[in-house]
């Protein structure tokens, strides 16, 4: 089967989804004024795939047979850092927004490759045939896939089968002959009201009480039973003069409710092998932290042309504080962007043949990115100033009244048209002052793992046990 | 006179002022969607002084003589503390935005009678009474009054006279026998858009080629020529419950124009006399920095309530990393908080016989909120969860078909309704993560200031010579 | 009894206290190469009582008696500024070096006053009569006063009565008619080898089986079974232009051995009452802290006046980032000495009628010394250049084969003297880049309480009622 | 001509080579009791190429030709990654201390070779021959060769030809038939006493007037004329139980006064071609920031595994705080280490051949080192507590009457000997708390360049423009 066109892809989103948007059942997503934002957003992968300037980078040809990148198993460290290009590239066409359609999902797949691979050495080995034959699926019918992991947890003092609601943590509430039925929520998922899949994932290691809740599956998106309660955080009429960024570009968010969901044996993945679902959840966080880095670098590199740009045209760019601001954000930049390279460099390659981002690396390049993002937003908001939250509106600009006016007093260094510098205090209001920057911020801190997260993996990652024999052996200690 | 009421208040505000929003001239500002929510914010000022709990705070009583504490001229550092605590109360009151009709108004009245005061010593005593008239008629009519002092600038590497549109800074254009005309345009003018009266001051200081550029005056918001162009950042229509702070707490930036506007004489303050130019700006800045900090310290508290009592709600107070964040957060306002303390206490008292805040502790106090603030921002980010932005809606909550889920999953901790939990959430968000949050994080960086002009003002209050003789003795040189 | 002349001091000290230095046993400390130094140093204490510069803030004339100022009562703010100025300026004396032979015992003396008064308050009144004879007997005598607290603590996941050696803790071993038996040892004991007297307090709160081990008590150093074993860092020999600071200025620290200690009745202050060894240890804490922050300020004045006169000296202090440098210096230390004062202006007042300095804002004093200190250091070192590690020895400077080409090469800018830019280099060297720098890095992490234990205090102190109620009311909930 | 052996290095240096140490002129270097301990260090470099554990890394075989892998030509990111990670294993055998008498010496020549190539492609062929010969008379003699580069520089306000003295850089007085006569000093000179050669280069960027001082050659040590005063910093006996690392390991550093040296102009590399200066110079330091990060590394590790080791002593490594200490210190070891890494990787390769370190990401590694490292050795105190200035000495542990006392009093933890954890606590003393743990604290700070200058080198390599361009493209400017 061809790879979908942008046209085939919003077509194909039209179904029997249940989504619900302030309280009301929307009908097409493609057409929804805010849900059709996120759809054109993400065929931004579609479009890529055509586009003669991506195409290499988003097209596999393998053995004559072409297909997304993003579905091509990566066994070496170029596939890998082909595979962050690619995520980076898409990223900076969604204007630092990521598209994420079949980034989480493969993340997913390749984690369920690697664990079910390993199931299947200890003696179980059903899941892999079923894991290879849902993402030849997915991969042929150039499928958009989303991911639901994290659940809503309830008392996060107690275990998932020691909750008071035995639903806070999704679970298996009937086995039958040709499937499980599953029941619970899951927060924070990204992208699912524009997929056609939703990949299911445990987020946590689990006991043997837990069995019921060590599940993992993949469901179509208008499958009965699921139901989407989107966020409406920052959806509200955007001018794409005052937001050009988040007028355009958006991702959707669910609470992602399992109601009695029925799952056919041959979409499960996990189905009470408790030992096997924290590597899942883990894997699964390898792979998706290796990409949130890679899709954070053109977010960086905003900064730093944001912070740049605007210094420029306020005249202030030869000033020590500025050149001393630039360079701590050029240095975040680059040091990130190493980072992640260097992940990709020093990979692992397991059973059966998959190239594995260096944890540690990966663990490092997002909390580097993560711990001084706040900072760096400071840093931008000090060289663009005041006026970011002070600004006129696009219609004052355009107003036969007030337009002569703000032309005239708003322009700042000779040859700078007063629009121009209006547009670029607008993408930086967007970017770091508006719900769109709040957003930015709140994912920096939380998406793909908390700061704890990443310290914690750091922490067990890191091989302590050369510099303690280079210590004892320095202090003449046998 | 009497103090005003609320409703005295809202109704002197029905006039001929000229203010322009999204490109449509604004009638009555009390019943505007958007600026009338920054008019009910003010008119908090109002209530405070008839409210009985805020009375004694808000009102002095000079020899049976009622009227706003913000006129009381600080002669002690006792006075100092009493005008702290009013701004940080009325500021509380209104959910951590400063009121600010009279605060500035009255930094800028302290400044002007220090600074005339200074001009009668050196021979020009007209101003000297002006002011203090001005002040009167202000303090017994119980007006509100804004302040306009950062001018437009135009190309920043040159000054007042050297700019090719001599409109760049506020200038005066002719002179007459009954007063001054004056031409060009002032930014970021916060709440002129509900104050009775504006006072406009240099915003540097300026040499002998500049004598035009060397003025202050005051002028009714009603005055002819006088163009404001609201800014419509963060104006869109929002639901209390979805942002408990910014639906109801909003104050107005405007780009000021000065159309040849006309001001007679007695509302003249500073007409030529350059050399008084920079220090009438400093001395404004001394007590509009006190103020700031006084305002921050709402916030300051907010960010470490909020921080508390999300990590209760979400049952992690207990672990390491979330006491650390919270001792933080309280580090910060304690330090904050004490600094702005010792400020009033180690103040100076200067002719004719105001005491001024200290400006070192100011500027330190003044830098080392702003300096933190994004920082603190993430640790309440990262306290609060990533649910900050993508949970359901209101709608979501209300509805019957979707509400029983919301309610049921996104309950946490037994005990805590799932309606406080998403209240709290949308707090910290409106807080944090909206274009308020943008807001206060523009605010902290530039309001009153850059961090950058606060450490200038810091190398130069400190003084080096004594800790420098004690490095020299130690080092054993003459 | 007359205050002590420094001579008197110094004689008094030739007792039969029993210290080792090396492996070897000292005879006259006041001689001794090492220990001698530190004798000196503490004279200073003595000399300022005598020197009109400092009389009338050394000495305290209550009712025409004198006495040193260290004994007095503090019952008001006034009384622990005071203190904390006595504190400053004898450190100031003392080169950045704390004196503290009054400072720490009265420090500990005023906690015993405080919890004998609450032990009298609940029916054990023996204690207070006890203390306030001791009190009076030091402040009679002028003594010189050390205090142990630290245990050696063996293995720390145990308490007290949990280690494998009983002796990890000092305990009583015997009770008697006329006193009981101490046995155990303590480390970081400063200035014991040249104090008359030594306090004992526990280290932490104990529990009901830990009996034997809530122990306070006071002996003479020269009782039989007390064995002080003296740290030979940073003693060797040194040249006063090499080392200026650490070649005359030097404090002792030991680990302080208890073999079977006899202690009579009257010079006991705890001795089983587990409930107090907490509140006691606790307490001394309080003003320990308070001492603390007051004796690091000319610390941070030498960081400041070091850093300014090198810089002035290598002829940068116009570039930027050296006035960056010298302006986060001065924060720095305005911030420390703004926050100690307004902890002595925020006191409580507690039975009997002591002055306690706000603990709060003492810890946040005492973690932003420490926390920050290393920075500093960085920054001096920064400004010095590396020299500090590189230059020739005095020798080379004064001969005359090599003197004329070190006086030749090594000055810098026109008028300052070589010999004066390596007295100043010499004197950050010692400061921050010898082991007398690395002394004092080690004590601002480590003495007094750790950044650690700091960081729990404030979060036990700061009330975050208020802020929480602050947060739920602008959030809506209840 | 074969390698040396380490006694073949030891006696080579016996010559007639003029130095002064504390006044006096030093005889043998190899006997002297503070530069000997240099020497015996600098051996370490002849050692690794004997010992089959690490000859595979330090010799080279090209064409059956044996010699040292400093001097092989990097022609590859390989080459780059071999050469750093055999400065890295030195400095590892040199306990954290660099080696040094082989990495700057080849430093400088690489930049010889790329200059003079660059020289010669403008039509001066002269030196790029004479660099040629001489790199391999210095590899086949397997020779020690040092740096000289930072003039002393007298007012650092003016260039070198502006300066009252003439002679405070380093310049040509006499241009002969056979060579050129120099006459200054340099400073902050290491390893010299100890090789055999020193190469001269510029400190900086020269104009036309300064053509005296645009010098490069190399020099015997033993040329007269050539005067070393070497710095006693750090230099007093020491125990190596108490300074495990400094007792062993030292690096001498020297004022070089070149009184009239006369130097052949076949060791002439350039003279007088003022447009060449600042090319050396600042290609010098691209190769010996590379290096200087390479033997960075070695202390790094030291750094984290002291703290472990420490940590697990003390029996507090389970604590919250300690694992956030310690996974900050891996962190920083971490992210270097992949910074240096992946500055070979990307390194550029320039005529005639070389592989040159991307200098970008060679600062940033550089710069993220330097900056962070007080702040590491802040962790790593208060890791390891007071006892690192407070414990007895080893004669108190070895004598027969302390000896019993310390080792009950100061064991920690069960099964730790009490030895043990003294040895450790020592190291950490010696590494951080000593002078020579100044010296790494000023080395951190100023060597191969200063914080400053890695800030403006980042600066000045980062590429704006694409980032520039990205921005406006977003903001909708043409």
């Amino acid at each position: 089967m061809p790879l979908k066109t942008p046209g085939e892809y919003k077509q194909s989103l039209r179904d029997q989804r249940t989504i619900y948007f302030r309280g009301e059942r929307v009908g097409d997503v493609t057409t929804h004024p805010v849900l059709g934002i996120a759809v054109e957003h993400a065929a931004i992968d579609y479009a890529m795939a055509e586009d003669p300037r991506h195409r290499g980078l988003a097209v596999v040809d393998e053995g004559g047979r072409e297909f997304s990148r993003y579905y091509h198993l990566p066994r070496t460290s170029e596939h890998l850092l082909a595979r962050s290009e690619l995520i980076a590239a898409s990223t900076r066409e969604g204007g630092t927004l990521v598209v994420l359609i079949k980034e989480i999902g493969t993340d997913a797949l390749f984690a369920l490759h690697l664990v079910s691979e390993a199931m299947a050495a200890r003696g179980v080995p059903a899941y892999r045939d079923r894991v290879r034959a849902y993402h030849e699926r997915c991969r042929d019918s150039d499928l958009a896939v989303a991911v639901a992991q994290t659940d809503v947890k309830g008392d996060r003092s107690l275990g998932p089968s020691a909750q008071p609601d035995p639903d806070h943590y999704v679970r298996i509430v009937d086995r039958r002959a040709d499937g499980i039925v599953v029941r619970g929520a899951k927060v924070h998922t990204s992208v699912v009201t524009n997929t056609h899949e939703l990949i299911v994932l445990p987020t946590r290691a689990m006991r043997a009480e837990d069995a019921a809740y060590a599940v993992a599956f993949a469901v179509p998106v208008a499958t009965p039973g699921l139901t989407l309660v989107a966020s409406p955080f920052g959806a509200f009429p955007k001018d794409p003069f005052e937001y050009p960024i988040s007028a355009r570009h958006k991702m959707m968010e669910t609470l992602t409710v399992f109601n009695d969901v029925f799952v056919p044996w041959e979409r499960v993945f996990l189905a009470g092998e408790t030992e096997f679902a924290g590597p899942l959840a883990l894997t699964f966080v390898k792979y998706h932290r290796f990409t949130a880095v890679s899709y954070k670098l053109p977010l960086l590199e905003l900064l730093v042309g944001a912070g740049r740009a605007v210094a420029e045209m306020n005249g202030i760019e030869a000033a020590g504080h500025v050149r001393e601001k630039l360079t701590r954000l050029a240095s975040y930049h680059t040091t990130v962007a190493a980072l992640i390279r260097q992940a990709a460099l020093q990979c692992t390659v397991e059973p059966p043949g998959l190239a594995v981002p260096n944890t540690l690396l990966t663990n490092i390049a997002k909390y580097q990115f993560a711990s001084q993002y706040h900072q760096a937003v400071q840093m931008v908001q000090d060289l663009a100033g005041g006026l970011l939250v002070t600004a006129p509106a696009v219609e004052d600009l355009r107003s036969e009244l007030t337009g002569p006016l703000v032309a005239k007093y708003l322009g700042a260094k000779a040859g700078v048209p007063t629009e121009d510098r209006l547009r670029l205090l607008n993408l930086i209001s967007d970017l770091t002052a508006s719900d769109f920057g709040g957003y930015q911020e709140v994912l920096a801190v939380h998406a793909e793992g908390s700061l704890e997260a990443e310290k914690l993996q750091t922490y067990r990652e890191y091989d302590f046990s050369e510099p303690v024999a280079y210590a004892r052996r320095l202090a003449g200690i046998g």
